[in-house]
């Protein structure tokens, strides 16, 4: 099934032309003709089943002929607040398995220590479409540009999540899955600063808008890995 | 710190030579000279103060000024078992994250699914080394070579520990949190199969002999997410 799952961002038209990459893949690589049937899916949770009408490896022409709506496969909603890494593949990494384990959305914030000012959305995009057909969800996590910290702060104040944040020097003792066992409301966004740690300023600001600290256990953890650590926290715990 | 933190195997010995590798890295890179004191950990939870005798770049010589034994920071066991994937990389970025997090033995298994039956050993020491250095541990995790299927299941037979078995098809819906909750003791040997799954086979062989399955949550998981959701839900649930 997944070698035949196909993505397109709007199911709501009748008739699609694959991108060029798509359409190659789908005649040049798998041979599909004319009159074959794949499956097409939008991110937002819409399975289709669509008819190739023209088989051509550029700009393949598809008609839907069914659509169905799936349910997310879980009950707890996770967003991911994090730092780039100076080399990308970290992230690329991480957001490859948060997508696999469950996650909502990623915001990318630039911090006083980041290393790095600069994304590439669509390669990030990619990702997480080739993530989510690989676990078997329909649900295309968002990704959020990069923003300065405090730009983050201020949008996330009208937010009624439970914010956590985790850094390294931290005094916080109780750990991510003691608080997560007692929140409320299944709403967690969790965020986890550069390689170079957050300012001590940074801190502070995160503190007087809602955030609490937490600790990720006694190892100091790679950025990527703390998000993932959180990421899998989240899908056990909430 | 971490900077002038490096790994040799034997302490018991008054006078160290570094390998070349380090002993460029000490002398060329980080610009220590004869009289300089550094640290030293072997991995088995020593860590020692050395002093720079001769500050040759190609094979240092240090003398062993102090040594003292540093205490697990955890108390739980995680042993993993996994079939390596046919593109290393995935497995030595888990490696490197389960070895930030915590791991005390990773087997390699061969299956019957497996795309893969080489490993580089002395590369994912590498990588365990500078992981647990990163992560300012003084335990290196132990990396047992590559075995049958079922030649690991019958050496696991002695050992008194509780045994998880993850694969893709299972119809066990008992979430690894639910279990480990249960356990009793503190050591857990986890394995996760290939990338073509364990075969029937394998399954009613390792059941037959003490493993019991175990559902990773709703989404499919490549073998590398689930060796390392194993290892978070490990270190938050042991």
């Amino acid at each position: 099934m997944s070698q035949s799952l196909f993505f397109h961002p709007d199911l709501s038209l009748k008739n699609i032309i694959l991108p060029e990459e798509e359409s190659k893949h789908l005649i040049r690589v798998l041979r599909k003709q004319k009159g074959d049937i794949i499956q097409l899916m939008d991110g937002k949770g819409n399975l289709a089943l669509a008819r190739i009408e023209e088989d051509h490896p550029k700009k393949c022409l598809l008609l839907i002929t069914e659509i169905s709506l799936k349910e997310k496969n879980r009950n707890y909603h996770f967003e991911l607040v994090i730092a780039p890494t100076k080399n990308m593949e970290r992230i690329e990494w991480m957001l490859e398995k948060c997508c696999e384990i469950g996650i909502d959305v990623i915001h990318f914030i630039n911090c006083e220590n980041s290393e790095r000012s600069k994304l590439n959305l669509e390669r990030l995009e990619k990702i997480c479409i080739s993530a989510i057909k690989q676990s078997k969800q329909f649900y295309l996590p968002e990704i959020q540009p990069l923003v300065d910290f405090k730009t983050f702060i201020e949008k996330s104040k009208s937010k009624d999540s439970t914010k956590l944040i985790a850094w390294c020097e931290t005094n916080q003792t109780e750990t991510i899955q003691s608080k997560l066992s007692k929140i409320e409301n299944q709403h967690l966004i969790f965020m986890v600063g550069p390689e170079g740690d957050f300012s001590n300023n940074e801190i502070n600001i995160a503190k007087a808008n809602g955030f609490t600290d937490v600790s990720l256990g006694n190892n100091i953890l790679r950025t990527e890995t703390a998000g993932l650590y959180a990421c899998v926290a989240a899908s056990q715990l909430l």
